[in-house]
């Protein structure tokens, strides 16, 4: 077997079987196989996509390449949680300690990825002292004790799918779906839970720009959770705005402690709620999704939702003030209105560019060696569908460094379209796979 | 402007313009873009191909990477040939005596390509003492002296071309029309002739395998020629059996002396005449392909090509006793007929298998490090169209290692293919363009 002749069968569309698979991301974790054939062997990946045998022969490859976390002495069900990612998607923050306080235990292993915005590890950090290089031992003990943890992803989880991640960032092939599919499948393989929830996300501000790619991913995951053992729900949903209003890591963190308080802005509520009554049909709490609804509703009406939180971010040693009193939470130096220009009805909030720009704040990555700044960000005053004044706020911005300040407001006046005429609301959720 | 963006652009059948292809390969020669990031981009180049502008651009590119050979020194018009190779090409060895002969400078600087057997120059080095690192000081003497000299190509000349090509060589993207033209094109240019012939052969046994993608290749080069002044015909010619009868180093040396007294295979004698006759045109000796035709005749008959091939081989230093009696050029300590098993008429002779075979024999080179044996190789009795009973011999086989004999006579036997009805000759020369 050798690689070339790997990489000519994929270049030709001749089906790759296990012992190929196998061949490839083993040779290429042991370092047998350099970088530039396997950036090749992606890239014809790209092109020319893999069958359903082939994405769960190197998702099972990947996921096995490291240790899987053995989460047996934690009893009831564990459901982990992903998402495809997107503008403003702190769900996972709220989500854990409220799918935790409705009895589902929630063993959550996140990452550092470039973007944006920080990841969930990169968010949870804005808060004082909070701990995520915690050791496996710990992670275990927290969920067995307080039903949930979030931990990051360390280097022996999937480290296959670690280097062949970092490989694809710079070779131009992050956006394919079966890459995509065993990229996410092998880590959530690894990390040991039952159950799974995946967010896929579709529209401008995600990696998947439509719909049908977005049911093609969640299908081929759902299955593979499924060929695993484990009861997969996939929801695919809307990431045409930002989600929510706050859009950086210390602010993204303060709206998901709203939202716990049961005062969080109504699409990001909407969609927690959604995908946490999947998480305890998933845990086997409730049978009917509706059902689902009703307790997390009553979890953030009655403050558990919000205890639990604090109970997460004492177990990690992060500083509960700062939970019981967001003002405490990382500031920006200053912060300024962008103001309307124009009247209308809001057509469109350009997600991708108030991405950005909260990276040009200096909210996200890069590179792997750039270091965030929590304070910083962009809060939404308004949202699609909303009618705007001269004058009025579009949205604040966050910021420490005044040089760049014109740009900054140029690019959020940009982001919003306007329109005379009034619009019918989109669906936030689009479609449940299982 | 960036590499990934480049990648992408490639991905998305973005047009490249000049600045972006130089960026490119100015940082890939320089070291600042890593291997793995090339490599995706051939892929991608292998996948969407390159339009004229952008296989321009990389061939200009290229070509000014290293030196440019100036030959003005040399009188008259110097014509380059280039073939794309096949099995038991043995043309370059032949013509360039034949040429010269008819007062053509042929300044001909040639490769050691990975391959069944060696290149050019691996094959010239069959005779003992043969030199082809000469300075360029040296070779552009010789051409003025006696019309002709071989050199190998320096590590100065396109050496971005020959940073990709290692590349392309061990990621599956040799195959690429856009990438073959520019490669060869490149190292033209940097080969400072004035008019250019160019073979490209079609067949099982050639990188091209379809006379479709020969032509769109061939017209790719002759417009690249005529944009840097150079006139420049491409000939497409067949290569679907083997190119005469030999198929090694110093067996296709002795064949080409055959020719060079007038007594080499008519199939490889009708393609050094044509192609010949065209290098005479190219050279402004002739303005009719039938005189050059005629020319290149008498000059075979006269023996003053084969007087030519002494000066050359004397001029670099090889042993002229091995050319006057070629039972002095390397031999293989063994040989051995295979008989055939069959009666009837050959149909086809798998030229790949037989270069297959070959390289088995040891006559090629499987990686860079490899050594050659020039003694070895096979010699075709039948050719297709030729009728042969049982127990005729099929094929010679010179051979130094006797416990591999067995697979290697079990591969020629499968080269060969028999019908029982009388063939329509194929012609061997498909299409001439210019």
């Amino acid at each position: 077997m050798d690689i070339i002749t790997i990489i000519e069968k994929k270049k030709n569309r001749i089906e790759l079987d296990k012992q190929e698979i196998r061949f490839v991301i083993k040779g290429y974790l042991e370092g047998a196989i350099p970088d530039y054939q396997i950036s090749a062997f992606l890239m014809a990946i790209w092109f020319n996509g893999m069958n359903y045998k082939e994405i769960d022969a190197m998702t099972t490859e990947m996921a096995h390449s490291g240790e899987i976390i053995n989460l047996n002495s934690i009893p009831d069900i564990k459901v982990d949680k992903h998402s495809t990612g997107g503008v403003g998607d702190k769900t996972t923050i709220a989500l854990i300690p409220m799918v935790a306080a409705a009895g589902v235990p929630v063993p959550k292993i996140s990452g550092r990825a470039l973007g944006y915005t920080g990841g969930t590890i990169d968010k949870l950090e804005s808060i004082d002292g909070f701990q995520t290089n915690l050791s496996v031992e710990t992670f275990i003990n927290n969920v067995r004790k307080i039903k949930a943890s979030v931990i990051s992803a360390s280097v022996d989880l999937a480290p296959a799918d670690k280097k062949i991640y970092a490989l694809r960032d710079v070779t131009g092939t992050t956006d394919s779906i079966p890459l995509i599919a065993s990229s996410i499948m092998s880590k959530k393989i690894a990390g040991g839970a039952d159950s799974l929830v995946l967010n896929v996300t579709v529209g401008d501000g995600a990696f998947i720009k439509t719909l049908s790619e977005g049911i093609s991913l969640a299908k081929i995951m759902v299955d593979i959770g499924r060929s695993n053992n484990k009861k997969t729900y996939a929801i695919i949903s809307s990431m045409e705005q930002p989600l929510g209003n706050a859009v950086g890591n210390s602010l993204e963190v303060l709206e998901a402690i709203n939202l716990l308080n049961n005062n969080g802005p109504a699409d990001l509520k909407e969609l927690c709620l959604f995908l946490g009554a999947y998480m305890l049909m998933a845990g086997g709490v409730v049978s009917k999704h509706i059902d689902g609804i009703k307790i997390l509703e009553e979890i953030l009406s009655n403050g558990l939702a919000f205890k639990k939180f604090l109970e997460i971010v004492k177990a990690q040693h992060g500083n509960v003030e700062q939970i019981s009193n967001p003002l405490l939470l990382p500031r920006s130096k200053y912060n300024s209105n962008v103001i309307s220009r124009k009247e209308g009805i809001i057509k469109r909030i350009d997600a991708e560019m108030i991405g950005k720009t909260a990276l040009l704040l200096g909210a996200g990555r890069k590179t792997k060696e750039d270091n965030i700044d929590h304070s910083v960000g962009i809060v939404l005053k308004k949202k699609t569908g909303d009618r705007v004044r001269i004058n009025e706020p579009l949205a604040t911005i966050y910021f420490n460094e005044e040089n760049r300040y014109n740009l900054i407001e140029n690019s959020i006046h940009k982001a919003f379209h306007f329109t005379n005429s009034t619009l019918q609301k989109k669906p936030l959720i689009l479609k449940v796979i299982y």
